[in-house]
């Protein structure tokens, strides 16, 4: 794949068109950022968006669930879907409401999913979501069975047809409102973990996983490491 | 409005129907403590899942944009609409991956969205979805002139037909995994606000507001307070 790519009549940024990122590289490490999706399909033309984890590999992301879920159905019967992931990055305030804003990352994609059949290929695709999100966990914990692996549908959406978008810095002002007395800047926002909890049957001679201590993604900062 | 509901066949949750919430009072707790929705629409069959702010005041929600934007166009068409809002709370690390999960809070909205055409109107909801991001910026910022507000679709969307979802507590493990010799529990998440960044044009003399140091919504903790 190139590393920039054109936009499609469908995916080119139309409003702010300055903050459109048409780099692949850039896009990626958007997807890497974040773990939660947002995925939306529709049916008789009534649009449905469900939170889900996912993960990237490549020029594909992985989504799981249920086989018995109404989205993986739809998908599997072939509705477009739309995968979006958004990672928010502060609040802008500027001195206009008109100008008021948010720091965020997005990415937007098009596309068609498709069920994984093969058991490896499964598999593999599980571990990629896996490691997406807690990286070292896979290699812990019981992999599925083949009871539990017939339950849950894996699917694949290429990432071809696809837009990302990026604020970030200070407010921008009308020049006529610059004079006014008042505070404007940025609120950084940032998702933390805190320290984890183990639960009950957890021994206590079982000490935390060092992925888990502290959890910290790319771009996240250490908790109670503030500037506050 | 009653303070339970019936869900409709759209809206009823039939995976892991034991995490629905039906009741109103709590879902609308999850949309207060949100201020970021991905919403939704279909044009000829292709969803668009597009990240945006939002207000909520009684049974009604409230987004904006720019008037010239795809979403708002769509939605001022008559196409009915999605809104989803997630807030992650934490990852869930079961002994196995069949039963890794997350800890969440989301709501769904189904409905039909409509554009807001008086200027009083407009400017009521510009307010609540001010207030709703960030109580207090309201009162200090300059209010839209008459061209900004031209250059503004606000739409109301009933808040009538949705379901919400949450899962919260350690893993649940299957009974034959819990023997297994591993660290199981929870990584709490939460979004933290760290401290405001003055812009260049704010006087040294300016203090932050007090709607910003620190910058809390309802059930965040404050930044640096971490249990680590």
């Amino acid at each position: 794949m190139a590393d920039s790519f054109v936009p499609t009549a469908r995916t080119r940024i139309t409003r702010e068109p300055h903050r459109a990122v048409y780099d692949r590289a850039a896009a990626y490490a958007i997807l890497d950022d974040g773990f939660v999706c947002h995925l939306g399909f529709a049916i008789d033309g009534q649009p449905f968006v469900i939170p889900t984890s996912y993960g990237r590999r490549g020029d594909d992301l992985y989504v799981h669930g249920s086989s018995a879920s109404r989205m993986l159905r739809g998908l599997q019967a072939g509705l477009p879907a739309c995968v979006t992931v958004t990672l928010v990055d502060g609040l802008v305030l500027a001195r206009s409401i008109f100008n008021q804003s948010m720091n965020y990352r997005s990415v937007v994609v098009l596309g068609t999913a498709h069920a994984l059949e093969d058991r490896a290929q499964k598999l593999a695709a599980l571990e990629i979501v896996s490691e997406h999100i807690l990286p070292g966990r896979w290699a812990d914990v019981r992999r599925p069975s083949d009871i539990e692996l017939k339950a849950t549908t894996v699917m694949r959406l290429p990432i071809e047809e696809f837009s990302a978008k990026v604020r970030s810095g200070p407010p921008v002002d009308k020049e006529e409102d610059l004079g006014l007395d008042m505070w404007a800047g940025v609120v950084p926002l940032e998702m933390v973990a805190s320290a984890p909890l183990p639960d009950e049957r957890t021994s206590r001679d079982t000490p935390a996983p060092t992925y888990v201590r502290p959890y910290i993604r790319s771009g996240w900062r250490r908790d109670g490491a503030g500037s506050d």
